[in-house]
């Protein structure tokens, strides 16, 4: 079975990172959790909120995210029963492209060049897509697993997943 | 309909400044015609055989290549009839990346973001595949036209296009 995982807010956390900058920028909480269905810019001075544009364009932004928790681990048990793709919609940002590659061989360096994929719209053939944005499984025809995020919480017409344990619960299944 | 087309040795060629740089560090003849079925690599001094991987990794190699004939007309005319998508395998070379949007923003401007797919393994959902390596059309279902190339001339089992020209009678047909 062919599983494509998203990166942002599933591998990676540019949320805390955005908070990070608002935070050094204009005073945001450190501790800010954003309000179901919020996106970041939501909580932010008005005069700011396209500031995450400047922020995510510049280069270095994807290098240093943190890892979504339980990440690394449960990609490297779902390779071992799946073909595993990551795929990012990342030609949206062309400064991103070289820093999701430093990041991923940094933390994912099991998963080789032939199964990264960075794209605009993701038309992937595979049978599972793992993403938090409800848009990339528009046209999808295969099982969708919305993974939880501040921004997609209030959505309900989606098979959900809260974090990495129940991905593997649903698509590993227990270990004998 | 969606298309797929490849880049390298579809609508930019790395052969010719191959030629060049083997030309300038060895010798090799400016106008080397590779042999049917042969690589450039076939055609350079046997030490300088692994020579070409140096150069497509270096930051630099695909951001002035030519284009290869007919192209930036063909590709906008397809996009008139057509949903196409640029499928290149440039996960393979990290510092390829970026030269590859710039040069994709220089000479194909009317290709957005989200119609770039720079990847590995080409396991897009797409109708018609163009490409000059039959190793990408490995597990496509759709229809795949093998575009010309040295390398490629003595494959027998493809729909074969010769040109940009080609291309567009199979999938245009012709203008009333």
């Amino acid at each position: 079975m062919r599983i494509a995982i998203d990166m942002d807010e599933v591998l990676a956390d540019p949320l805390s990172k955005f908070i990070k900058l608002y935070h050094r920028d204009y005073g945001v909480p450190l501790d800010l959790i954003p309000e179901p269905g919020n996106e970041i810019y939501h909580h932010v001075p008005e005069h700011a909120n396209r500031k995450w544009f400047d922020y995510i364009n510049e280069k270095g932004f994807f290098r240093d995210l943190p890892l979504i928790e339980g990440s690394v681990e449960a990609v490297k048990k779902l390779q071992q029963h799946h073909d595993v793709y990551i795929v990012s919609a990342a030609t949206e940002f062309r400064n991103s492209l070289e820093d999701k590659m430093d990041w991923l061989a940094d933390h994912f360096p099991f998963i080789t060049w032939q199964n990264i994929i960075f794209c605009g719209d993701k038309i992937v053939n595979v049978d599972v897509m793992i993403d938090d944005r409800a848009k990339n499984f528009i046209g999808f025809k295969g099982r969708k697993l919305l993974f939880s995020s501040p921004h997609n919480l209030l959505l309900t017409d989606y098979e959900r997943v809260d974090n990495w344990q129940q991905v593997l619960d649903k698509l590993v299944g227990p270990e004998l």
